[in-house]
């Protein structure tokens, strides 16, 4: 589907982005299912969060009423939105005159196998680490060089996804995802207090969790830490919830607390 | 003067460029003198070196010659160069059949008070902290947010640059600047093995200092390094050299080294 800039049909952006130059914005990527956009309000809250933590202005009202629009028009796929500071003169320093830009973006959902959600993934070990930056962590923001790296490292269809892991060591996510891990009964996932992305499915998987009264840790977690989880999972906001079968000597099966999150990703994602 | 895009007049990027997406390129800022590209050999093997670590693949001369070409047209004032790894479907896999694009931006040189040549700068004291990076550091990446909230820190005029640690607590470099010590009459500037950028201006002063007989010394510095200090200076390639005359309790006046470094710079610079 044609792109919108601020609301119009657009493909372009001017050269004196301070998207291209600096990577100076927050994006998000929304399911979109019937013509509305899945977890709205969740991917919204992202926004304002990573916006307020940039000093980014933008009119939310406005862009929500350009999301629920855009949407409607594409009826079935993903929605990638960005949200960049504007243009500026050369240099860092932002002009305090620039405007936010609303940028939207449409396509057709990914194809996955149907087996990735069925039977799960296998996880490639990533050899390249996330830096540890807490006042970008949490945020989906536009500097996603560590992603390309990491993404670059596999071709082999048979991993579906990569895990990556601080410098310090820890388990963080995926390279597009989060990770969850199953120790005995109690629902873990790292923090993402140093690096990392804060997702919207994991942060609705954490609240129905909680809600159904299951165990919920976030926390520091390492390496060692898989070898003793019973059932591992990964989530995003486009394709739900996949069980991780393998990593390295590693494997699992999909265990019933990956099958219960699953279905609530899946109610959300298959409506 | 009128921005190129892969050799053709252009102001605009389509919108699923990787630049945007996901900061994925490096960028050069140029000073033109005389239709010539200071220092162009060195600012092209850094842009070589950055595709080479994020494997983009650009044809050198075919830049090198859009650079001269470009530098020409513009005559007197400063060249960006950004070199992205190009479009792509969604998703951080790069594109195998993706061309790296060339974008060029020309602009008068910015006007800098002449004090701050001739009699120093003040640093202001950045809170914020480079994430250690190993993978990108000495890269000039399109992955600046780190900067951008740097510079956001101060809108005092008095301060022409800011000095940042990395998070370890190190003395790395200026916002825009690399940062240079004369300790007991050697010269000494922080590694950018963990973060930071291997600055062209810093790698030409590294080079003729040594060839001068200097003593030269890169390491690890802290803060602590600043307060035995004799001189202490910033460089780029657009500005050349300034002393630093204070940074936060300590002062310094313009030293003899400091003053033959900015010598060599300007000489570039002047010509």
């Amino acid at each position: 589907m044609q792109a919108w800039l601020d609301g119009q049909p657009c493909e372009a952006l001017g050269l004196k982005s301070r998207g291209l130059a600096y990577g100076d914005g927050v994006f998000e990527t929304v399911a979109v299912r019937g013509g509305q956009a899945v977890l709205l309000e969740r991917h919204l809250a992202r926004v304002a969060l990573g916006c307020k933590r940039l000093a980014i202005v933008v009119d939310l009202a406005v862009l929500r009423d350009e999301v629920v629009r855009y949407a409607a028009a594409l009826g079935e796929g993903v929605l990638k939105l960005i949200v960049t500071r504007g243009d500026s003169a050369r240099g860092y320093a932002p002009d305090p005159q620039a405007s936010a830009r609303r940028i939207l973006q449409g396509g057709p959902s990914p194809a996955y196998p149907p087996t990735h959600r069925e039977q799960g993934v296998q996880l490639y070990p990533c050899t390249t680490r996330l830096a540890e930056q807490p006042l970008l962590a949490g945020l989906k923001h536009l500097n996603r060089l560590e992603q390309v790296l990491a993404r670059a490292e596999w071709t082999d269809p048979s991993f579906a996804e990569g895990l990556m892991l601080d410098l310090s060591g820890r388990l963080v996510e995926g390279v597009y995802s989060n990770l969850f891990l199953v120790i005995d009964g109690a629902l873990h996932t790292p923090s993402v207090q140093r690096c990392g992305v804060a997702g919207v499915m994991r942060a609705e998987l954490l609240e129905q969790a909680a809600g159904l009264g299951l165990q919920v840790i976030v926390d520091d977690l390492w390496p060692a830490d898989l070898a003793r989880a019973d059932e591992v999972f990964v989530c995003n906001s486009v394709y739900g919830v996949w069980p991780v079968q393998a990593f390295t000597s590693l494997r699992w099966s999909p265990g019933p607390l990956t099958r219960k999150l699953q279905g609530i990703a899946h109610a959300l994602l298959d409506a």
